[in-house]
C-alpha cells in the first residue's frame, strides 16, 4: 500500500485479513469505521480476543469449549448420560442445544477425518470417545455433518466402537422444512425416501 | 444464548457482531474459528487493534490519518500544492493514490452534511478547508461521493468558499470503465451526455 496509509492502519487490516471470510477490502471497511468509532469498540474486540484463549478450556470430559472443567452440560446432572451426540465443532453443539430437543450430552470431535487436508483419527478426539464407554452410556449420535468427511469421520468411528455394546445412531437425512422437491438434489431425495415413515 | 456457550465466548461474539456487516452468524464463525486458530492470529489482531488510536493522529493540516503530523503527503514537497482534492473519509485519499495520477494534496473532510444523521458543516473538517487557503491554492476539487449527501457537501463547501478566488471543481460523472448502457441508470447516463467530449 501506498505511503498514504499509516503502518498501524496498515497492520489491522492484514490482521482482519487473516481470518476467514474476511478480504482485504471488507479489512480496510472494518479497520476505517474502528478509526471513526467510540475508542470502546475496539477496547472490547481486543479484551474479548485476550480473554478468548486465556479463559477457556476445553472440557476434559466432552471436549467442548468452556471457562470452567468439567462444562456446564457434563456437570449437569440433569442431562441422561446414557446419551452422547458426538459432533464435529462447538458451533455444532449450540445448534442441537437450539433445538430444546435433545437431553443428552456430547462429545465435541474438533474437526473430521480429512486425507486431503492432512487430518487424521488421532487428530480428533475420537480416542476419547472411546475412553469415556461406560455401562452408563447406550447409544451414541453420531451427529457429524452430512458430505464425504462426515460420512468417512461417522463410518470409522462405527467401525473403532464396534463390538463395544453400545447403539450407534446417525442423524436423519431427509428434505429440510421449507425445502421444495423440485429443487432438493437427488441424493438428499433418495435418502428421503428410504427413510420415509408412516402417517398418522 | 444457551449455558453451552462460555462467557469468553459469546463476549467475543458481541464485539465482532458490533462491527458493521458483521451479523451474529458470521460473528460466531470467526469466534469458533479463533479458538481452533494459533493465538498468534488472535493476538496480531488484538494488539493491531491496541495500536490502531494510540499510535496514529489525525494530519494537523489534511486530517488524514498518520503516525506523524504532518503525513507524508503533506511533507512531500513534490506534491503539487496548487491542488487540493476534498474527500469524505480516508479510504477516499487511498482510491485516488491508487489511480498513481493524481499529484496534489487532499483535505479529508471526515463525513458529510447529512440532517437525517445530525450531522452539520460543523461536524465536518469545512472550516478547516477554508483556513487552508492561501495564494498557493489554486484549485480544489470537491470529490465527495456522487449522491444526494454528496452532492449536498459539495455545493455546501462551494458557496462556503465563493469569493475566496479559488477554482473549484467536481469529478465526472460518466458510465464506468466496463459499465453497459443497457444497464446504467438515467441520471449517470444523462450526466454522461452532459459530460460528453470532443473525439480525436
Amino acid at each position: 500500500m501506498s505511503s498514504a496509509v499509516p503502518e498501524p492502519v496498515t497492520k489491522l487490516i492484514e490482521a482482519f485479513s487473516a481470518l476467514p471470510g474476511i478480504g482485504p477490502k471488507t479489512a480496510s471497511r472494518l479497520t476505517y469505521f474502528l478509526l471513526r468509532a467510540p475508542a470502546s469498540i475496539s477496547q472490547n474486540l481486543s479484551d474479548a480476543l485476550d480473554d478468548l484463549k486465556s479463559k477457556t478450556v476445553l472440557c476434559s470430559t466432552c471436549f467442548n469449549i468452556t471457562v470452567d472443567d468439567p462444562c456446564p452440560i457434563c456437570r449437569d446432572e440433569r442431562r441422561d448420560k446414557r446419551l452422547i451426540a458426538v459432533v464435529e465443532e462447538p458451533l455444532d453443539v449450540l445448534a442441537i442445544e437450539r433445538t430444546a430437543s435433545y437431553t443428552g450430552r456430547y462429545h465435541v470431535l474438533h474437526g473430521v477425518i480429512s486425507p486431503v487436508n492432512g487430518v487424521g483419527p488421532d487428530d480428533l478426539k475420537i480416542r476419547e470417545l472411546a475412553q469415556r464407554l461406560d455401562n452408563d452410556v447406550l447409544e451414541i449420535i453420531i451427529a457429524t455433518n452430512p458430505g464425504l468427511e462426515g460420512d468417512a469421520t461417522a463410518m470409522f468411528i462405527q467401525r473403532d466402537l464396534a463390538g463395544k455394546g453400545v447403539k450407534m445412531t446417525r442423524l436423519a437425512r431427509g428434505i429440510p422444512m421449507g425445502g421444495d422437491l423440485e429443487y432438493v438434489d437427488a441424493v438428499t431425495l433418495m435418502r428421503a425416501l428410504q427413510g420415509r415413515s408412516e402417517m398418522g
